[in-house]
């Protein structure tokens, strides 16, 4: 197992903080690493909003759901999918443009994703831990109108930086098995059983087993209601019409 | 700059591949790498079906717009956002459950491609090159089809992997002050104006000046047409009704 192996291996979410500030310069060499990832015909389709403003921050916390190293990691950073910059280059061009296509969701949605996920390993590589915040979809309204996002972008998560102040355990993942199958789908019952077990004994062992007791259940606040059932009303408001 | 930061700042997308196959247990290796990395509320809602059959991966080429890469890699990945398996992990524990939302499509692309860049980090740590293939989308139902997917289970994109024979140029990317924004969204006009001269220069030392002109240009392509716009249709009708 060669270190860049072994630093994506380790990963875990750090949600305590050092008061220690990321210097503004290995920021941007982060950024710069994200940029670096593959990106759908060159499209870079992405943006990101530094948050730097302290209100903003706090007020950031709240429409996350009161999740406080929102304001009280070293940074945080806004992933936009962004579709605007890229549609008003081709349309510069004379060209006319179609809009609100859900392929260009998609590929927004991915390009976002790649190039977050680099910034992630390259932020760990130099002893940052990072947490992402899917929360920032709670209220996306809201946080598009507090960071200004224009037509054709929307935020799709938000990620806190900074030296961590805990140590957490890396939480324990499906067997290998369930996740890459060969040829066809297949079915991976028995290995979803199996990591119902694996999860029932790590709850067990961490939380003294009165809590959600496998990974079936800790599921089940995902599905049994409609959660962020303003996400396609937003979407489309915002210019993906997903047609 | 670190060595991790140094080896995602040196990618780029291999198409040419030698003969040689990358060993299963680094291929395995990798996948796990792949597993790694964050997932929201740790419902890992991904799956990758490793093409291993000879007619299959010839059928993919095909499917995917004639890139021969697909067949001649060493591996070839489809990563597919998996809503599947974590929708029956939670229903069997009685409760009811809802499928189909816009926020369960967004949370399963999101998880799948983080899988997929831990992987394509993973495997360029190994020597190993990598190339996205976002036209896995050019036909998802036939391709759905052949790898017998089941509902709530989409092909989001493949990635192509083996040893490089050749040795391409990183591709320039975007001014950073185009892409990182400070509290808000702002205008990067002059940066994409700036992006576009040095995408010209990179074309004429490239190919001569004779075909594309800038990125705005380049562009043209993916918004001057209703680019695969049958993506709504066929993730509806593979349950995810974005409601």
């Amino acid at each position: 197992m060669n270190d860049t192996i072994r630093l994506l291996k380790s990963h875990r979410s750090i949600r305590k903080f050092e008061e220690r500030d990321i210097p503004k310069e290995l920021l941007i060499e982060l950024v710069r690493s994200g940029q670096s990832a593959a990106t759908s015909s060159h499209i870079q389709a992405y943006s990101i909003i530094h948050v730097t403003d302290k209100q903003l921050r706090d007020q950031l916390v709240e429409l996350t759901g009161g999740q406080k190293y929102v304001a009280s990691s070293s940074d945080f950073l806004v992933f936009c999918a962004d579709m605007k910059r890229s549609l008003e280059a081709a349309r510069s061009t004379g060209e006319s443009v179609v809009s609100g296509m859900t392929e260009q969701l998609l590929v927004a949605t991915v390009d976002v994703s790649l190039m977050a996920q680099n910034i992630a390993i390259a932020a760990e590589s130099e002893g940052v831990g990072i947490c992402y915040i899917g929360g920032i979809r709670n209220n996306p309204q809201a946080v598009s109108e507090l960071l200004s996002l224009p037509q054709h972008v929307y935020p799709v998560f938000g990620m806190c930086l900074g030296y961590p102040a805990h140590d957490p355990d890396v939480k324990p993942r499906l067997p290998v098995e369930a996740v890459l199958k060969e040829n066809s789908y297949g079915d991976d019952t028995v290995h979803v059983n199996a990591f119902n077990l694996t999860m029932h004994n790590y709850y067990q062992a961490r939380r003294g087993g009165n809590k959600i007791s496998n990974w079936s259940q800790s599921l089940v606040p995902l599905f049994n209601q409609k959660l962020r059932s303003h996400m396609q009303e937003f979407l489309v408001d915002k210019g993906f019409e997903m047609k």
